[in-house]
C-alpha cells in the first residue's frame, strides 16, 4: 500500500531526535527499547488530532505539530510528570515535501523544547489524522490525579483561560469574512491591537504545556487536571472522580470575578460573554488543581520561586455544606450565587 | 467537536481491561500510571490501520480488531518481548453501536489472549483510522534486534508464509466476482476445500503473533524481525541493519525449495507464482531470524520443547564469499542460483 514516495516520509523524522541515555534503540527496529529510571513510574497518554475537526483544514503544518506536542505534553504535566518519549502515527492523504518539512521541523523543535525523544511511529496513507503517544516519568506513588480533591480544598488554575477559544473565533471570522458576525456574537475585533490579536490566535494554535507548574505541585496539590475541554467540564471531572474515590459528594464554589482573564480577552468579548469563553471555550492547556488550606503557604512559595502564574478561583465543598444531592459547580458573581447556562464551544461557531 | 453519542464510545473500552498489578491507574485520568518491573527494559511499537488501505472497507469489525492487536503484538514478539499495555486511538466516521460492540468485544478478547491491559487512548471523529501503541518488557540488554546477523548464521522462519496474501486474493476475487480472473493470475480457487479457503482467509484476517517463539529465541538468535512486508523485503532489512552495524557487507543465500508453504497455498497457486506469494505477499506475521551454527542444537531443542514450527531456509554470507558489492539476497532453486523478479503485492490485485 505504501508508494515509493511514502516510504520516504521516515526521512523527516529519523536522525533529528533528542538524544537521551534512556533510549537504548530509537527509530529503526520493530520496537524502540527504553530504560525507565529506578524509583520512577511511567505515565502514558495518547491524543489524536483530525483535520477539519481539531484544526482548520488549511492550518499551517508548523502550528499543527506545535499543538500536537503541546496537548500531549499537557497531559503529562497534569500528572506532575517529566516528559520523555514520543511515538508518532501520521496518516496523510499524499506525499507533500513542503508540508512534511514544515511539520517535522516544528515537531522536532517542540520535542527539543520539552526534552522528548521521538522513538518510533508509523506513516500511512489516508485522511489527515495525527496521533501522538507520549510517555514520561513520575516519582513512585507521587503522580497528581483527578480523584484526590477534598472538601475544604482551595481551587486554583494556572495562567489565563478563554484565550484559545477567542483565538479560534478570530480565525473562523477571518476565514468566513463575516464582518457583521461580530455584532451578533458580542465580540469586537476592531478594539484589539495586532499584538492582542496575535496573542489570542497563538494561544489557540501554539499552546504551552505547564510542565514546570505540574512538577512544582507534586506533594502539594490534592488533585490536578489539564484544561482541554474548558474549566466547567474539567472541574466537573475532578468533582466526579474525587466524589467516587472519597465516597462523599463534593461540589465546587467558583467566583466568576476571580477567573484569570487576559486583557486581550476582556477587550475582545463583552462582559456577558466572557464566562462562555473562560469556562466552556476549551483548549486552554492550563492546569486546574486543588490544594488543602494547610498547603496554601507552601504552594504560594514554590510557584513564586519559579515565577509561575496562578489564581485562586474557588473552593471544594461537601454536600453537607451545600445540601446538594449531586456534585456540581456553583458560580458566584461578586459573592452572589448566580445561575449560568454554558453553551459549549459550538455556540461560538 | 464530540457529540454526546461520541462521548459514549469510551463505555466500550473501560472496565473490561485485563487486570495487571503493574497498571497503577488505567483509563480515566490524564495519563495511565504504570510500573516497569525491576531488571526489565521497555519495548514500544505503534501501528496504524486505515480503512480501504489496510483492510477492505466492508471488513468485519471483529477481524479489524483481531488484526490490529496481532500486528502490534508481532512487533513485540520480534524483540523477544512480553506484551503488557496497549493504548488505542480510534477515529470513526460516526457512532455505530453494532460496529463498536463487535470491534470492542474482539479487541478485548485478543488483549486477554496476550495478557495485555488497555490503559488509555483517544476517540475522535473522522475517516476510519486505528492506531495502537503497544508496550512490553524485555530482559535488560537481551532484546532481539535486526542488526545482529553475522556471516555464517543460519536463516530460519516460523510457521508458513504466503498464506495471508493468498487469503487476500480470495477475498478480492470474491468481491469482484471476476471468475475468469483465476486463469489470468494462475490461481485456482476451485481446487481448494472450504477448510483450505477458510484457512487462507483467516491467515489474512486473523493472524497470530509469535510471542512464545520470540521469547524462546532470546539468548539464542543473533537477529530477528517480524514478517510484515514479505520475506524478501524483511530479510533485506536484516541484511542492511546488520551490515551497517557490523561494518561488513552481508548477503543471504535462500533456498526456494526450503520455503515453508502450507498445502493450501500450494494447491491454490501455480508453481510459477508461489515465490511471489511467499516472498513478497506480506502480512505473514511470522518471525524471520538468524542463528549461529553453534546455537543450532540449542535452537532446535527449545523450539521442539514448545512444539513451535520453524524452517531452515538459508544462510547469511559475507561479501568476500559472494564477491558482491552490496547486501542482497541470492535465491537458489534446488541448489541452482536463480534469478527471481519479485513484483510485490500490487501485482496480485
Amino acid at each position: 500500500m505504501a508508494t515509493g514516495e511514502f516510504d520516504l516520509i521516515g526521512q523527516y523524522f529519523t536522525n533529528k531526535s533528542v538524544p537521551r541515555d534512556d533510549v537504548i534503540t530509537g527509530i529503526g527496529d520493530d520496537c524502540a527499547i527504553l530504560s525507565v529510571p529506578a524509583g520512577k513510574q511511567l505515565v502514558v497518554t495518547t491524543d489524536t488530532m483530525v483535520s477539519g475537526i481539531h484544526f482548520l483544514s488549511d492550518a499551517d503544518p508548523a502550528d499543527i505539530a506545535h499543538k500536537l506536542v503541546a496537548v500531549n505534553i499537557s497531559d503529562i504535566a497534569a500528572m506532575g510528570g517529566q516528559p520523555a518519549w514520543a511515538s508518532l502515527a501520521l496518516t496523510l492523504p499524499s506525499y507533500d515535501s513542503d508540508w512534511l518539512s514544515a511539520f517535522s521541523d516544528s515537531l522536532h523543535l517542540q520535542l527539543h523544547r520539552y526534552g522528548v525523544s521521538l522513538i518510533g511511529g508509523d506513516t500511512t496513507k489516508g485522511d489527515m489524522t495525527l496521533t501522538l503517544t507520549l510517555q514520561g516519568f513520575v516519582e513512585q506513588g507521587l503522580a497528581l490525579q483527578r480523584h484526590g480533591a477534598k472538601a475544604g480544598d482551595l481551587i486554583y488554575c494556572s495562567g489565563t483561560i478563554g484565550d484559545a477559544a477567542a483565538g479560534l473565533k478570530l480565525l473562523i471570522d477571518a476565514n468566513h469574512q463575516a464582518l457583521d458576525n461580530n455584532t451578533v456574537n458580542n465580540t469586537n475585533e476592531a478594539l484589539l491591537t495586532d499584538t492582542e490579536q496575535g496573542f489570542l490566535i497563538a494561544r489557540h494554535q501554539r499552546p504551552t504545556a505547564r510542565v514546570t507548574t505540574g512538577q512544582a505541585l507534586v506533594g502539594i496539590a490534592n488533585s490536578c487536571i489539564d484544561l482541554s475541554d474548558g474549566l466547567a467540564s474539567d472541574l466537573q471531572h475532578i468533582l466526579n472522580a474525587s466524589s467516587r474515590s472519597g465516597g462523599v459528594t463534593l461540589s465546587a464554589n467558583v467566583e466568576l470575578m476571580a477567573l484569570p482573564l487576559s486583557t486581550a480577552l476582556q477587550t475582545y468579548v463583552s462582559n456577558a460573554l466572557w464566562p462562555q469563553y473562560a469556562l466552556a471555550g476549551g483548549d486552554d492547556y492550563e492546569l486546574l488543581f486543588t490544594v488543602s488550606s494547610e498547603n496554601k503557604v507552601q504552594l504560594e512559595k514554590v510557584l513564586a520561586e519559579h515565577d509561575l502564574p496562578y489564581t485562586h478561583i474557588g473552593e471544594i465543598v461537601s454536600a453537607e455544606q451545600t445540601e446538594q444531592a449531586e456534585q456540581q459547580i456553583n458560580y458566584f458573581n461578586d459573592k452572589q450565587l448566580t445561575s449560568l447556562v454554558l453553551q459549549g464551544w459550538d455556540h461560538f461557531q
